[in-house]
């Protein structure tokens, strides 16, 4: 039999390492004869776009290096699986190319919105009665995957925030001057991301003085309260701020562009500008707003081991729950213990997670709305260990690259 | 006799380790007995405001500690000494301090503007028949200073934005639409740190498309006519942006804050995003811009070895040229061969570099003032060499930490 893998969603440091995984396991599956990788997700399967993943990936090197190389090697897609009711012919189409390259496991790697893919898909299958399974690996840095304790990327993401919030420290300590410096940081709903910079206390920092989250309350006044209370503490205050905060007072319309992606989910930007501003106008200290934009998602050269190292066994098990029999299953981290770190890996019905986002828990923010507890520092620190051993050619990381078909 | 280094101008990751090079030399030189710290720069010694360098850098590990410590561990300042007739008073300040703490030699460590202290304050120290020695370490992530080869700061801030220019390509090809990338990169006047993006052909990339420098002429229609032309062969065209270009037709004003520093430099900001609304408006195609903001000068997780060795070494010849008797003097890299590389430190009155500019070579400008020659690639590949065995601790950088007082 064959094997197909897709991946899709915004990009992460790890979601390849989940592709070797599952390539890795097929390669040690007797049974297991093409391996194809979908080019853009589902659309590949859609539009009958496959590549022979053993003719591009051949050697340990190989792997290694996919390993460590950001964003989706078989490319991504935004595209959301229309209701069988509403749209068969899609149906149709991948069953056809599913059929015509024998193809018996499908493996999706993806966010919320590739669930729902594995949902509908799986349940159209066992419908007609195909033996085809379908099995989802979760994958975003947005951590907002429920049932699992972490998602794979999230990890990684986590490592270069708090490794580039710790530089910004320093680079904003330098005059003597007070400044407030505002860092906004990813998360349309979850703050999750965001609040995970609080890892920084085990390394002995202060900052950030102030985190600011989407499941927290918040206000303009309020905020310039925060920010006044911490100058009178701290020469160069640092706050990091999720992009996804609503502003109290209405004046949101001001930072949201009103893009909406296919998903329907509205593009944010500039909170960060928006917070600038206001202690600008309000405080008229010396102020700065940076963003760390998709570097949070692509930054492998500072990838997380232990991220990279559950993205591959994750990918592993998933392709062994298929040949199990499972389907329309996503496969999930069960952590055992913080310390020692240990999780499980077991699998839930897609169905739990599909389309559903899991937030940053209420109890783990501070009374006053603008920082978190010790114990989100105790549930993030372990997401962050270890660093891979990365291929470096003429100073700069290797990358795996993708056959020129697809450049 | 006692000794004073301070530190002044923007942050780079190479800062400190020219400071422990002079720390280093002092140590290893008997007659020295104090090495004091000025806060802030010169400011520092004209308030008076000194550290006691040996009892904060106690051990072989606090030295290391240090070289990988982004930005200035003794504070900077902006502040530029006045001429000796307008402010005497400034200069009898500076005299008394360096008097009162036996202070024999003081090495400035900066750029451009921090030369021009060096050329004041030893003429001022010369005319009055003092023996104190002053003399200047460059640094610079801008690499614009005359005179030397390339400044301390710049190969590590060209390591981090090659390296997250290519992870920023991976990012940028994963969806089947055509997209353009549009990356801000630092650089007021001189284009050197968007330039060296060029390295990336080294590890064959195609990217970045265009590279777009101050040096080079630029029109906004020729840019559309440029990235339509890349849009042709490339499903993702990646632009490289110097933040200082100007644009011919006049609508620069729209992206240019217009404040102003103490030297009488503008900030620029925003033609990354001027550029990105060009492309939405006259192109209509997917795009966005990125902004690696002060990441460029601060991610020392990712610097370069071959700077952060040339930084230390070039501070303890400093120290040495002033024991010899130098005063006035900047001390600079003069590079023998590219392959295998080597340089020399040599020394030149701070004169010929104060306030003075160095461009990026037009004869390294294609035709098409739209890219960089293979000579420019031979020139910046030697400076990203080699990684920092970086110390971790609990998954993040270890820094060194300043005392209390300077928080």
């Amino acid at each position: 039999m064959n094997i197909a893998i897709a991946q899709s969603g915004g990009p992460t440091c790890a979601i390849n390492a989940s592709l070797v995984g599952v390539f890795k396991q097929g390669l040690l599956t007797e049974e297991i004869d093409a391996i194809f990788g979908s080019i853009n997700g589902i659309e590949g399967i859609i539009n009958d776009e496959l590549l022979n993943l053993k003719s591009m990936i051949k050697t340990n090197e190989d792997m290694e290096l996919l390993r460590q190389t950001p964003s989706t090697m078989l490319g991504s897609c935004r595209y959301k699986l229309p209701d069988f009711e509403s749209d068969p012919a899609v149906y149709e189409k991948i069953l056809h190319t599913l059929t015509v390259h024998r193809i018996e496991i499908f493996v999706y790697i993806g966010g919320n919105d590739s669930m729902d893919t594995v949902v509908k898909l799986s349940a159209y299958l066992k419908n007609i009665s195909s033996d085809i399974k379908v099995i989802g690996v979760p994958k975003t840095i947005d951590n907002d995957l429920p049932v699992t304790d972490h998602t794979p990327g999230f990890g990684s993401a986590a490592k270069y925030v708090a490794a580039t919030v710790q530089e910004i420290i320093r680079d904003s300590s330098v005059y003597s001057i007070p400044s407030v410096t505002v860092i906004e940081i990813m998360g349309r709903h979850a703050g999750w991301l965001t609040a995970s910079t609080c890892v920084l206390r085990a390394n002995g920092e202060e900052a950030p003085h102030l985190i600011y989250l989407p499941e927290a309350e918040f206000s303009s006044e309020q905020f310039l309260e925060d920010v006044r209370k911490e100058m009178a503490k701290h020469k160069a205050v640092i706050v990091a701020v999720s992009e996804g905060i609503s502003v109290s007072d209405g004046s949101s319309e001001e930072f949201q562009s009103g893009k909406v992606d296919n998903f329907g989910h509205k593009y944010l930007s500039g909170v960060g500008k928006y917070l600038e501003r206001l202690v600008a106008d309000r405080i008229g200290c010396k102020v700065r707003s940076i963003e760390l934009n998709v570097m949070q998602r692509c930054s492998s050269h500072i990838c997380s081991k232990t991220d990279i190292d559950e993205a591959e066994r994750i990918g592993r098990h998933a392709l062994s729950a298929a040949l199990d029999g499972n389907t329309g299953q996503m496969m999930y981290f069960r952590r055992v213990s913080d310390i020692p770190y240990a999780v499980t890996i077991e699998m839930t019905e897609a169905s739990n997670t599909a389309n559903l986002e899991k937030m940053f828990p209420k109890e783990w923010i501070s009374p006053e709305q603008n920082q978190v507890t010790d114990a989100a520092v105790s549930y993030f620190l372990p997401l962050i260990q270890g660093e891979v051993n990365i291929l470096m050619k003429n100073g700069l990381p290797v990358h795996f690259q993708r056959p020129l078909q697809m450049r």
